[in-house]
């Protein structure tokens, strides 16, 4: 079970995570428990070291912001000790659960579990602190924002969990946003490939390494709310969804924006040119159109980046733009990405065209597309973001009856 | 260089520990700072616990609590590296900072300085976080309220430190309360015996238990203020003061309260009888007196217990009222307790006279008198308090001039 920074916020929702963890004790389940921060402690204390100095050392960046789960750990063992449920609180670097030693944003390489599971099998319910670890310079690592989630996925595949439950302020994942289309519909289940498209797509339900994680060693993850009773969605292989849908969910992302370069010369090399100082910069290019050469001798070049990259990019290229040779920077920080996704496509034709034609038929003009195995991707103007989200809900099915 | 809660209270005091500390570096010195948890978090923290189990598993309790200090060890290291300091925090168990696993009231027992040691001689600084260890249990331990002096003296003693400047809210040691007494003069040094007494009769400069330490381990301690540059007290070996002075120091504490049990039993293991069940209810009294008995068969018998456990003495002597056979009970909660400390009293006759002759001529009431060899109590009423501590003061010739 892992539950979220909004699901042990204050004294009393760590009292109702107890419940939900006695609940699993007596049903005759082994329960280990990973926690976050309590909501709001992790901003607090990033800022705090932020103020201090804006490039600080990451080994005590990471000795601050891992005491945030600490404290949580500990609050919800004596919450569950109070209840008379067996439990204690269990550090990163007590477990140990090793990491390497990329500070900030280490990755989990090792989870020694003897005595959690001599513990777990005496009945001890494992309270874990998420997002934490400890290095080969035997100094506390953090996993990077929302790294409990892959704490938690960590911790099942060591332990052979036979499920891991997410528990965050949503209930599940839904075909799409439910503050956007009122017509989205939870799914039973999802897979891995759909849940990562739409976690790397912006819906924020589960971190995008954990997912990766969990296909990677066929963890069953459960999504579900820590407010309610209502079953959640289950992360699962393919093979346990018997009826695909074609197309599962529809994502969109706001952080985008689209840059064109205008009458770039059209020779080899030139996108090296232009995105080898992007790259030298730190600044991740999404998605990328060429336009055909109307003159043979000039092309215009789209790509996009993140919002907040944009003015950054803008300047790398102005720098560059003597040896790239271009006439004009378009800047637009008002567009979306809207993607369908879904592994039906693999075996269904027609799903590009039925986004394609659905888009046309609002009057919402394509700027960008991009396509993989199980996902197209569009990128549009923002004003047309729940038009086309709702269009393409009903287009493809997915309203709620 | 140890600071409390409120020299590390906020971000820009955090920075000012730091610039002093880079003094001291920059002084030539090697250089372990021990830090406080910032003020008013461990109380948030004790709170937490206790709001979810007052009788909570103590194990748990230090999980929680020992984030504080590690907060701030984490935040001034990155004040230090900011200034261009060479500086890294230190947690108990990475230290390791040995303790008994006593959770909650932990007495230190093994610090291992290799790593330390090594690396303050590489010009690093130790940022080390106060008032926790690592017990046999491979838990955190922490060493009871007020136990970053006691984390500070001991790691001076393991690193042999030329001193240990305790830097709080206050710049020293004063004869007597300053907030009572306008005349109070600043001691520029005190004895560990002299300290002690000062310390355990409420003069909350220094946790008792790291004077103890001090003493043992003749660690040179300095008190002085965080936010002046004021020379501060250093506490020494009584070989270091050459001009002994009768009385050091005035000393009370409010924390008191008296019972008198009229005509009881004058039989032998009366005594017994009445701090028995006192004993037994984890009651400490402090100061006794038996009277004269004027039958021969009943006496008056008159001690102190602190004001907090004044109720609870009562019922657990009411409730032995029978075995025991007094008349009454009278608990009075308006006393106060005055000590007058000085090493210079062994070789000084008349300073319990000069003390019994000033509260006279004030018409101030003994209650209670109690000695040891460097200090003599009195209980009084506590409306008289400011007005036996300044007499007191002018009487020993410690007024400033």
């Amino acid at each position: 079970m892992k539950f979220g920074g909004t699901s042990v916020a204050d004294i009393e929702r760590i009292k109702n995570v107890a419940r939900r963890v006695q609940r699993e004790v007596e049903s005759g389940n082994q329960v280990a428990v990973v926690v976050s921060a309590m909501s709001g402690v992790t901003n607090q204390l990033v800022a705090w070291v932020n103020q201090l100095s804006p490039l600080h050392d990451a080994r005590e960046y990471d000795t601050v912001v891992a005491t945030g789960e600490q404290v949580t750990s500990g609050l919800l063992a004596v919450a569950l000790q109070e209840m008379g449920v067996n439990a204690r609180s269990w550090q990163g670097w007590q477990i140990p659960l090793q990491s390497d030693g990329v500070h900030g944003k280490a990755r989990i390489q090792r989870i020694d579990k003897t005595e959690l599971d001599r513990r777990l099998t005496d009945g001890q319910v494992a309270v874990v602190a998420g997002f934490q670890g400890i290095g080969p310079d035997n100094r506390i690592t953090t996993l990077g924002r929302g790294g409990s989630d892959t704490s938690a996925v960590a911790l099942a595949a060591a332990l052979n969990a036979d499920r891991c439950d997410i528990y965050t302020d949503v209930d599940g994942v839904y075909t799409c946003d439910p503050r956007l289309v009122t017509k989205a519909r939870k799914l039973a289940k999802i897979t891995y490939e759909e849940m990562l498209e739409m976690a790397s797509l912006g819906a924020k339900v589960l971190q995008t390494r954990s997912v990766e994680m969990a296909m990677n060693h066929r963890v069953r993850v459960q999504v579900l709310s820590s407010f309610s009773d209502a079953p959640g969605t289950l992360v699962v292989d393919e093979d346990e969804i018997v009826e695909k849908e074609v197309v599962s969910g529809i994502a969109y992302s706001r952080d985008e924006a689209k840059i064109t370069l205008t009458r770039v010369a059209d020779k080899p090399g030139v996108a090296a040119a232009i995105f080898g100082p992007l790259a030298d910069a730190s600044i991740n290019v999404d998605m990328i159109v060429q336009n055909v050469s109307e003159d043979g001798r000039t092309t215009d070049m789209t790509f996009t980046v993140t919002r907040a990259d944009l003015q950054r990019a803008v300047k790398v290229l102005r720098d560059a733009g003597k040896k790239l040779g271009f006439e004009e920077i378009k800047p637009d920080a008002n567009v979306v990405k809207v993607s369908v996704i879904g592994v039906g496509m693999r075996s269904h034709a027609g799903v590009a065209l039925t986004m394609f034609r659905t888009l046309a038929e609002k009057g919402i003009n394509i700027e960008v597309i991009s396509t993989s195995e199980i996902k197209i991707s569009v990128l549009i103007d923002e004003q047309y973001l729940e038009l086309a989200l709702r269009a393409l809900h009903t287009a493809y099915g997915l309203d709620a009856a």
